[in-house]
């Protein structure tokens, strides 16, 4: 079975390594990483959430912190200190700089973001394709109102300077909008479109609806392909009994109007079904669904309704 | 009193250390560092001559070692080994890579050699006002033959790889001809022939007289800047009984065609007096002495009197 899953950061990550464990030997995955949380920092480009996702599968993670590696060391972020270079807000450990050194050399010397994933993965050895969502530059920028008024600023200094990641109480600003800058002009990597329209099944792992699915879902050609795909697209909710599974997709759902719940975020990504019929219709120029069934933890029962009311088939499931 | 000095790396930088301790707090030190081992690696700019003044003078020096950081890790080094990404003969540590990570983002930001030294020493605060010798790259390559024929290598590669600084009874293989890639169009860096000029007394220090002290004055204007100097010119030898003080000063002065001893050294720095004179006897097209004194051990006592016929005063003093 080709099995083909759009992925964030930790929780996909998460989520692939259990389904990698379900999956019988001669099944296949491909996973379509988010770039869109991608920054440059001391001149390197890291790419936070594809390697997550190498690093989880591939055995290198730090467990706890849920990102960068295991058996870090932290001297070059104490050297930056005293240098007086910043951002002293973004933590990236000795190891994983290592990565985005040789990352950054071979992008430097010409190698596609795929390329070098690739790259990157025949040590990683993650038992799936990992693929980015698009070799082109895409950055996702965060509106936000503070002491310094109203201005854009990258999603990890959202997420990570401003305290959005560490503790969803104590977030000092809203995040008004969402941006993925760069997303309308980005094309899908190579092999992205292919796998989705030779896929068996599709996922939509719990990963942050707005920030990492949504970011996949804004490279053009990528909405449309799950939207066509023979494959059924089946997603699983980021938001159990009203709150994100981890992290904080509930604020930044509040950016783009969407109510942090089961059955809202749903019916936001929208059924294929619909589409259809909207489209036989001359239903032109709505954004197309993407979703065939949905999946919800036992505590949003009440959702299932309204779900199946919006054109996709939803069950209700307790975690394991 | 106003004291230029050239250096090459630790015997240069531990000099220095002692001439810091000796003058007086109106005295003033310019250094002028050899940059013709600078070396990319990871897509970074290493210097490592201008590092090993800055963390000696700075107190961050490896002090058993002489090269790199106290109290360093080791994480990028192991993961490179990890992603199969070379050179495994290049060690450079974590705390170092953040050194080359801040000089390498202000390079790309279009910052000279000579403003990025100027920056790191804001944190360093060596003592002393450390100029690279150009702001232009200047490569030493090492011509050798081994298994893979006659080829030219980096100076570090010879260095390092092939074992002239592990053990020098143990080189694989011989030093042939230095060759100063790119010396000949290079520019000395702001401030360093007018530091030259306005000195008081300058000194060379027992660095390598080929690959250190040898590629300063391969820098098209600075020979000739000491030559005309006002300021005495006052060498240190770097050979003691016939041996180098440290390193490799005899193999790469086998391949310039000088004898590995305290006179022959002097006498292929040369004499400013013996060149204001063959310029007098329109002796034009030789190159211009440097020296007007030398100082030897006394091991190499017997020394004095070839140095002092070739026009150069000289005297054996003991170390301590």
């Amino acid at each position: 079975m080709r099995i083909v899953a759009l992925a964030g950061g930790i929780g996909g990550a998460r989520f692939l390594r259990g389904l990698r464990e379900a999956i019988g030997p001669e099944d296949e995955i491909t996973v379509i990483g988010n770039t869109g949380d991608d920054i440059h920092l001391y001149g390197l480009k890291v790419c936070p959430d594809l390697d997550t996702v190498m690093y989880t599968l591939g055995g290198g993670i730090h467990e706890e912190q849920g990102w960068g590696r295991a058996d870090e060391t932290w001297s070059i972020k104490a050297e930056m200190k005293e240098y007086g270079v910043g951002p002293e807000w973004f933590g990236l450990g000795d190891r994983d700089f290592a990565t985005h050194l040789v990352r950054s050399q071979m992008l430097t010397a010409g190698y596609t973001l795929s390329q070098v994933t690739e790259a990157l993965c025949v040590r990683w050895k993650p038992g799936v394709r990992l693929l980015p969502m698009s070799d082109d530059r895409v950055e996702t920028h965060v509106r936000i109102t503070d002491e310094n008024g109203t201005r854009a600023v990258h999603f990890q200094e959202y997420w990570v300077r401003l305290h959005a990641a560490v503790d969803a109480e104590h977030a000092a600003v809203d995040a008004e909008a969402i941006i993925p800058v760069g997303a309308d002009t980005a094309k899908p990597a190579p092999g992205v479109l292919e796998a989705i329209a030779a896929a068996d099944v599709i996922l939509l792992p719990p990963s942050n609806p707005v920030v990492s699915i949504g970011t996949i879902l804004a490279v053009p050609g990528i909405r449309a392909a799950l939207a066509a795909a023979p494959a059924p697209v089946v997603g699983l909710s980021p938001i159990i009994g009203g709150a994100p599974v981890r992290g904080m997709a509930d604020k930044v759902l509040a950016a783009v109007g969407v109510e942090a719940t089961a059955a809202a975020v749903a019916l936001d990504y929208g059924s294929r079904a619909a589409l259809r019929s909207a489209s036989g219709e001359g239903g032109g120029g709505r954004r197309e669904g993407v979703l065939d069934g949905w999946l919800v933890d036992t505590a949003d029962e009440a959702a299932v309704a309204a779900v199946e009311a919006g054109g996709i088939a939803c069950r209700a499931t307790r975690r394991t």
